[in-house]
């Protein structure tokens, strides 16, 4: 089994690529090679014994993609792209990397030829979807997106769907929800706060809150999103059926019911770092956002997230803090 | 006003331009120039004062779109494309044309800046719907093409919404229900036999109806469609709101209901003209195609389209027959 991460310098993608290496195999059958693609080189991961090539590639560009698929894996993980931030404020690399990229890794795949039709599985976002929404957005609601990113990635599902109908590959596309808590530093992405909020505080530090505490959102952790792409890389064909692209599970949930998991955990303390500071601009944003995913198709196909915020909250402490945190 | 139409030497850009050619006038305002633009060099419409420049060339061809739109139009009818069975036969050309045209189109317009944010009217399709559908589908409904061509038009649609949201353009997308009865010589597209059945017979020629007396489609005149494009130019954004893509309104109907309008309009003689020969193929593939569209917000947009099926019998005796058939 070979496999071809893109994107795998990114922070699901070195998890990914992490797991994957405890794991030595995916769907049964043992990994012998691991391509690693990402635009900076992507590390290796540790504990691992089979072959892997890391490679610092703009898919992009003229034959990237070819010679990032020229061994032919049989899974590719395709995770590279541009966040949502930059996606608004620079157009024409936002296109660049999220279509145009993604348009050259299929097009090198069907240009293979010969009976090649890997597993591609490719990350999608909530941000297919744009406000007005109902309480619970179903699977088969329309794709309107509010923001250059969402439109990128709806379009990949769209060509993903057509290269997968036309037999060029054998594709699933999944919408990830806003993965929390994220490590390291906090970003300017307006949904940083998002992860800071929980991140910061068991650190020690200050987070600042720029929204109210009823806006609601779905969360799924890191590990439940390696969870995502992983059984998607093992769906069976037939039981995923034309419509390919799935809106993933994930917690539900008001940012007041964060700060309350936050505090259950670490304490009144802890939560008392997070200062209120409401920014009209990041509240005018996250308005406009998916708020409960109802991702009925996904649960019925066993993709799994965690069922309560505080788990989330546990999950960041146990893998990005080495469980502990600053009381 | 200065008016760009592109694919305007196919049937219903040459419509468009003659009807343009005969009011002289859009949203109220003379109209100054014409420009025409397709792959092969558009006819110039009669009866017309104003200055017109017929243009053959392939929008994805580097440097043709910035060179349609130098001279700044003040509305961009976007018609030129591949239709839905050349898209499928030949891949690269439908991705070439449909995406990569429009994409060129669009870039086009962003990279004269400057202010300029012409009207663009975009000629999508209800191929951007698939199977399996609600008895009615709605205006919300999820895009999920089954053909390339649905494909295409689906991410036409996600670009000029996001460059209209973006405000570089000022777009609006128009979902085309099949179009009926198409002049002209029979053509082999799958959905051919909607016009061919009553085309042929009222031409003295016999006409192969492929699929069951049952099937349901939903239909509007090329009058009809040429309407929609200029009431298109001329809404108002506010009116339009973000979602700028819209189902166009039409008659749905079956089959019978087409031949029961054709025999009460020109009698058994010519309604005996269509042989049946179902074809599993075809029948095949009108299986995805929408049937019933609801286009509930084009209608109180003010989108008009016939009433029954009569009238678009008796529409194509007008316009293309000179008010005869053959007994």
């Amino acid at each position: 089994m070979h496999i071809l991460v893109t994107g795998a310098a990114g922070m699901i993608g070195s998890k990914l690529t992490e797991g994957l290496g405890r794991d030595g195999e995916l769907k049964g059958q043992r990994i012998d090679k691991l391509t690693l693609v990402d635009v900076v080189a992507p590390q290796r991961p540790a504990k691992v014994a089979e072959k892997i090539e890391a490679v610092a590639a703009d898919l992009a560009a003229s034959g990237a993609a070819a010679k990032a698929i020229a061994d032919r894996p049989d899974v590719i993980f395709h995770l590279a792209g541009v966040v949502s931030g930059e996606a608004e404020l620079d157009f024409n690399k936002g296109y660049r990397v999220n279509l145009d990229g993604t348009r050259a890794l299929l097009e090198a795949i069907r240009a293979t030829g010969d009976g090649y039709r890997p597993r591609l599985v490719y990350t999608s976002s909530i941000a297919v979807f744009g406000a007005p929404f109902p309480d619970l957005i179903p699977d088969d609601f329309h794709l309107t997106p509010l923001t250059s990113y969402g439109t990128q990635k709806a379009i990949g599902e769209a060509l993903l769907a057509d290269y997968t109908r036309r037999g060029f590959c054998d594709g699933v596309g999944i919408r990830l929800p806003s993965v929390v808590v994220r490590p390291g530093k906090p970003n300017k992405a307006a949904s940083g706060f998002f992860s800071g909020i929980i991140r910061e505080p068991l650190a020690g530090l200050e987070a600042v809150l720029p929204v109210s505490e009823t806006v609601v959102h779905t969360h799924a952790s890191p590990r439940a999103a390696v969870g995502f792409l992983i059984h998607a890389a093992g769906l069976a064909r037939d039981a995923l059926g034309p419509r390919i692209n799935l809106s993933m599970p994930g917690v539900s949930c008001t940012v007041g019911d964060q700060i309350a998991s936050l505090r259950r955990i670490a304490g009144d303390r802890v939560a008392a770092r997070i200062r209120r500071a409401e920014d009209p601009l990041v509240a005018r944003i996250v308005e406009g956002w998916p708020q409960r995913i109802e991702a009925r198709r996904a649960r019925e196909l066993g993709f799994k997230a965690e069922n309560s915020f505080d788990e989330i909250v546990r999950i960041h402490i146990d893998e990005d803090r080495s469980g502990t945190f600053i009381k």
